[in-house]
């Protein structure tokens, strides 16, 4: 039987999860989940090095899930060795807020977790839903879009593998219930961040770090998810994170001349 | 006067941070010095979006630094919200470790601070020593090594600005000195990751996060580094993270023919 492992960024009690979980259960697998135990919202692709790693098992209803004081990332390498045979898919999400714009993608825990899966080898996708209020993804007719199409493209991906040049499939559900589709690239940014300096009672100064949506660009991931309200799919890669390599020869003549220069 | 944003992610105390503002000091810049109070290896790209950042002033023997409770990526925006004018440069580093391959660059704390600059606009290097030994940092004949090409890389950087495509130039020093220069790709991965378990003083278990090395694929960064022992310099880039978008038709096609039939 084909095994699906499961994780997040919202920690164990996330509806997200639930659902999720849920979707999967249509397509008829073995599920594994294993997620951080607190929420690890925009940990990226980090990794727990510096301290011991502790895994329970938790029943949350129906749902058996096991909770590590760690991140997504370290889920991927925490169910290979707990686990025994690697998983055949690993999804993450399905995350409270969107994942959109590379900006994004790069600092979220979601994305990061299925990032680290491909690296090992494994096919992966990504789920985020447009809204981080818990209220909205709990509406039923959000719920039906989300376990309607998350189950299909899990199928659709067990059935064919990921596509070729492709390392992750990341989905963003809009807000509001649709079932259009589409496939979009990333923008590359989403938010211009800055940080808001307030006082504690004794004077001090602390400051939150907070993000204003920037103007969505027509033709991206942030687009079709925020202005035309379709569900977004975006295929990722990692094999184009080398920049141009001939960019960098006038550095490097400079350098080594400078080398022949100081040798004479 | 031009201005450099000085960070990493091994925090105030680092050989490598002091090494840098040496390097940086050489080219006649504004020098500002933010870190992370505590060591960040690993965060990535992480930022911190649910907890009050503080920042407090510190001086190590000449070098004024300022500290935050946070990430290298949290240190980017934190210095362009609190120092006003943004910087010429950012420069991360100099990492005690490499960060070779595009495993270890997503997972990468001196990478991400890097990544974030960029993505916010502002030309952006990072530096990583091929050993996390203090010891070996700390060798006169290295030190000069470092200090020689980083600053000499900061002052090309300064005076040519980014080349087009570049987001972000990634210098390795390998462990022994030399004056070879050279430009490689990042490899795939550099570690086979996986938990080793124990178990404490009361049977529970718990593990720790490791890496093997895997064997350095040759024409890659980690063989420039480990095997030919020379300065390596990588081109990182954002702007290719979107896969074949095309690769998505078929996945796109069932998902929407599926619709269709679903609403006659």
């Amino acid at each position: 039987m084909r095994r699906v492992l499961i994780t997040n960024d919202d920690g164990p009690f996330s509806p997200g999860l639930k659902l999720l979980y849920e979707a999967v259960g249509k397509v008829h697998t073995e599920r594994i989940v294993l997620v951080p135990e607190t929420p690890k919202s925009a940990s990226g692709l980090g990794l727990t090095l510096h301290k011991p790693l502790r895994v329970k098992r938790l029943r949350i209803d129906s749902m058996e899930v096991y909770v590590i004081n760690g991140t997504p990332s370290d889920v991927v390498h925490a169910a290979l060795s707990i686990f025994g045979e690697p998983p055949d898919l690993v999804v993450s999400g399905v995350n409270l807020g969107d994942n959109t714009s590379v900006q994004v993608v790069l600092t979220s825990g979601t994305i990061g977790a299925a990032l680290q899966a491909a690296l090992e080898g494994i096919p992966a996708l990504a789920f985020s839903y447009a809204s981080s209020d818990p209220g909205d993804i709990e509406r039923p007719e959000v719920a039906e879009m989300i376990l309607r199409f998350a189950s299909k493209v899990c199928k659709w991906v067990l059935d064919h593998g990921m596509p070729p040049g492709v390392d992750v499939i990341s989905v963003n559900f809009p807000k509001e219930p649709t079932t259009e589709v589409t496939v979009a690239p990333l923008a590359r940014r989403r938010f211009a961040n800055a940080l808001m300096m307030r006082r504690d009672p004794r004077g001090l100064p602390y400051y939150w770090l907070y993000g204003q949506p920037v103007d969505p660009e027509p033709g991206t991931d942030v687009y079709s998810v925020f202005v035309e309200g379709k569900i977004t799919l975006t295929p990722l890669t990692l094999s184009s994170l080398t920049g141009p390599v001939e960019a960098l020869a006038d550095l490097k003549r400079w350098l080594t001349a400078d080398r022949a220069r100081a040798t004479v």
